[in-house]
This record gives C-alpha cells, structure tokens and sequence, in this order.
C-alpha cells in the first residue's frame, strides 16, 4: 500500500490505529502542569516546501512562523523553540545562516528563545522545527467544542499564497515570496485565549479546516463566501489566470490565519454561523462536490500534502 | 563556504555566533520549572543514516533509542516523544507501520508516552523525533564538571557498531543490524543522577567525545586502551578485515554507551582517570596524532557527521 493511496490524515489514523489508541487531534500536543506546556513540530523540505533558490532568509522566517502558528491556535504564549535541521554536504553556509537569521528574527519578535537542536548531513536540505509555549489551563484552545448559532471568524484575508502559488509557477519570479509571507497569530490568539469557543488555523486552507471541525464537532459551519475577506493579489490572480476564485481562497490553505467560533465577535471577521447544515454558500448556492473536491486533491498533490 | 568545509561543531558555533551568543554544549537543552524540564531531538534520513532495504522497526527502535539517549545522559527521565516524519509519496505503508512499531516499543519500554508530531511528504525519509523529561535540579548531569583524580567510566562495550558498519559495506547483508542495536542507558543514567560529576553519550564515539569533554573541562582525561571493554564483533572484525582494534573502538561511535566521570566506581566499567596530561595510551605510548584524527575524518565523512 502506497502512501499517496491514503492521505495524510488516513495515514496518521492509521499509525494510531496501528498503537491501539485513539486521539483527538489538535494542533498542538499538551503535557498537563501547572499551566498547559504546549508542543508542537512542523516540517519543511527542499524541492517539497521550498525551492533550494528561494531567499533563505525568508524561508527561515516562514519556518519559525508556521510552528509558532500552532502555538498561537491553541491560545498560547510560544516560549522556546528548536530546530533539527540537515544539510546536503555542498549546501553553502552563507544559506544556512540566512536561514537562520530569519528564523531567529521572527522568533525574538514574539520573544521566543531558541534551545539550538540537531544538525545533520542528508540527501536534502530539510528541516522541522519545535515550539514550546504555555496557556492557562482555564484558558486553553481546542478544535472541539463549537457551540449551534455561534459566529464562524477568521484573522486576515485568504487567498495571497495561492495566488502566490500560481504567479510563480507561472514564470513569475518572485511569487514564492507570497507564499513565505505568512505570520502566526500569537497576538490574536492570546486575546481569543479563554473566550473563543474553537480554534485552529488555516494552514490546510478554509475547506479542509471547515472539513474537520465539522467532523470533530459533528456539526455544520455555514459560510457565506461573500463575507470571506480575500486577498487582492487573489483577485488579480484569478483574473489574469481564470481560476476561479473559490479555488484560490478555499482549497489552497497555506495563509496560517486563525479559523474561530465565539457567541459574539471578539475579532477578526463573522464569516459564517454553526448551524445544522454547513457548507460554503454563495448566491443562494453551495459551493463544493465531487468536481471540487477532485481540484483540491489536485492542488495538494502539486504542495506535497 | 560549503558546510563540509567547516565540520558540524563549527556549523553550530558560527551559528551562534550569528545568534550573537555564547552557549555550552549539553545533550539536551534544558528549561528551569521545579524540575528542569529536558528536551532533545535527533534526525536520521534515509541514504545516510539508515538505507530503505533495512528493517523499519529496527529504523524505529533505533531512532527512539538514540533519542532517549540524550535524556539519560543528563539523569533524566524521559516522558514523552514527539516525531516530525517524512516520506516520499510513493514510500509503502508497511514501512511506516513496522517504524511506527519499532519505535513506540522502545518507548513504552522506557514509559515514555508518544504525543504524535508532524507527517509530510518529502524527497526523501526522514524523521526526527523530539524527547522531553525531567531531572531533580539537584541530579542533573552535565558535560562540564570534572576534577582532577577522579575516575573515568563507561557503561557497556565499544566497537559493535563500527564492526557491523564494516561488515554491512563489505556484503554481509545483516551487518547494519549492529549499526541499529543500540540500547539508551535511561535506567543507568538515573543511577549516576546526582552521583557523577560529568555525563555524556558515545553517540560521536569515545575519541570525539573524549576531544570534547577535555575541551569542556580544560583538563586531561588519561585512558588505558586495554580497560575498554570491547565487544566480540570488534575483535573479529579487526581480524578479519585487518582494521586496527583502535579503530573501531575509538573513531567509529554509534554506541550510545555513557561515558562519565567519578570520585569512586558507581557502575561501568572505569577506563582511566581525569589527569592533567589526556589521551589514550597502549602499551605505553600515546595512541592518535594526525594520520589518526585524519582517518576519524573519513569515518565521520562516510557516517555523514
């Protein structure tokens, strides 16, 4: 059995299945103290995540961003960080110190310590890195616990790191940039810390997430897609290129902006309610199906998901 | 600069230094709670830490030892894993299975609770994984702390690894077995918690680390080649293959054994003493110099240190 048979989530039910054990999953794992430790690792490889002539400087900074993002999600104060990183034996250093002076970068401007880690030599250049942080246990974020009539919020506009996507794939230099540019919420999620009633972030974009909170809260979560705040290079994007919109907003993900629910606005954007029925609606139609679905899976395979 | 131009250690203090800090060296980084809390990580990749016709649940075993290693190298007790992996898309299930298994037998070996982690698709495999515990901060064991006199230990036998490791590159298909059969001394580190004076693991094999810790210490560490308990493996290998005992004892590494220093024997087995003039004796003479450090080189080189 092949692992692009499966997918993502199948395989990692099946790894847990394979231990006997079932797990509510969440963007961070949790070690019970006097306040919640948080844990959390993500990963980027070269030729996969990244291109080896991308400015390191901003992939190091997109690095540190995207473990922090799920310290954010959970309502935490990130506190340390490490790395484990490996390199091909040629890798240039001037690289790696870029990338590290990036990653450094955007961890002291959320007062982050990095703890240092593991380097090694490997076929590529890869690296996974590991956040460290806390949350008062009153106050902690789960994926679980989104209440029928609640507002559906998220942080930011959607749709910049597709269209990032597409631009450099088609020939437009410095599209990646757009793709690196993401920030993790830490300020946001502090403030939803105790008052939001779910939350986890858009790093698998709004319809895998929408997806998964609906399983996890065997409910529905209505959108309305007029009421999505979108990116303007998205708009230009789906101009010049023909794709549609919903496509560049919805399936591509990679924005790390906070997906919330709450009895009332506490920030970011209402777009949508927990209601009986979810889905994306827009014009009185919902948005999705099989054709849909298919694109999605398309546009994963191309990101390496 | 290419990074195989500076060698690891450099890699890492140039590292700092574009951190503008001084750090000391340990096994693990460590965080002040009532206890300290440890937390260490360590990646291996396929094509250079372990090849894809290996046994994956020895790949795991062998990753979750290695891991667990730097936690009983500071007198710890290990309590949790978290594992950042990485496959190409088309690397079979079956694999991931049995590495999966492999790796949370030896963690439920040490009780030590698997928190999941991060699963991508890459170029190559790879993992690394992330191993947290705790120390009383009365117990910890450091790598800096040696006097004068003391004793200098080691648990275990030296040599397996390397054997195996010339075996396998010489056709004998089962030799990477050695390679992989590595045992993380949590229950002895727990032992010399609070006891020793100094700790580190083999993993770099007893001629790097005996460079490091006199570095460390700035002092000497005088060892009798003939107290160094070596395994049987070694002792034919270096017959058969005509590879000096030295060799294979010393350079190669991968054992994981500890390595500590003592006022009095607390286990292990005691090689020598802290003195003011280093190095490893036979015979009365001084056993390395250039062509020895330089031979270390090319093991370290084919190993991808």
């Amino acid at each position: 059995m092949k692992l692009s048979s499966l997918g993502e989530r199948r395989i990692i039910d099946e790894i847990w299945k394979t231990l006997g054990r079932n797990v509510e999953y969440d963007d961070c794992a949790v070690i019970e103290d006097n306040d919640y430790t948080l844990i959390t690792t993500d990963f980027i490889g070269e030729g996969t995540h990244f291109m080896d002539d991308w400015d390191y400087s901003l992939i190091g900074r997109f690095f540190a961003s995207i473990n922090l993002s799920d310290i954010a999600a959970m309502g935490g104060i990130p506190q340390f960080f490490l790395s484990s990183m490996f390199f091909p034996k040629d890798f240039e250093f001037e690289k790696l110190s870029d990338l590290v002076k990036g990653m450094e970068e955007q961890l002291q401007k959320y007062g982050v310590t990095y703890l240092g880690g593991d380097l090694k030599e490997s076929k590529i250049a890869g690296m996974s890195g590991i956040a460290l942080g806390k949350v008062e246990k009153g106050k902690i974020l789960r994926r679980r616990g989104a209440k029928i009539d609640e507002g559906v919020y998220i942080t930011g506009a959607l749709g910049k790191q597709a269209a990032g996507y597409y631009l450099w794939k088609n020939g437009h230099e410095d599209g990646w940039k757009y793709l690196l540019d993401v920030e993790p919420r830490i300020l946001e999620g502090r403030k939803l810390a105790g008052r939001a009633s779910t939350c986890m972030d858009l790093s698998d974009g709004l319809w895998h997430t929408l997806e998964q909170m609906e399983k996890i809260n065997n409910i529905g979560f209505k959108i309305d897609f007029d009421e999505i705040p979108i990116h303007p290079l998205a708009y230009e994007v789906s101009e010049d290129f023909g794709i549609p919109l919903e496509i560049l907003v919805l399936s591509f993900g990679g924005e790390y902006e906070l997906f919330f629910t709450a009895q009332s606005r506490i920030l970011g954007r209402e777009i949508g309610r927990v209601a009986e029925e979810g889905g994306v609606w827009k014009d009185g139609k919902r948005i999705g199906g099989e054709g849909y679905a298919h694109f999605s899976k398309a546009l994963d395979k191309i990101r390496g998901q």
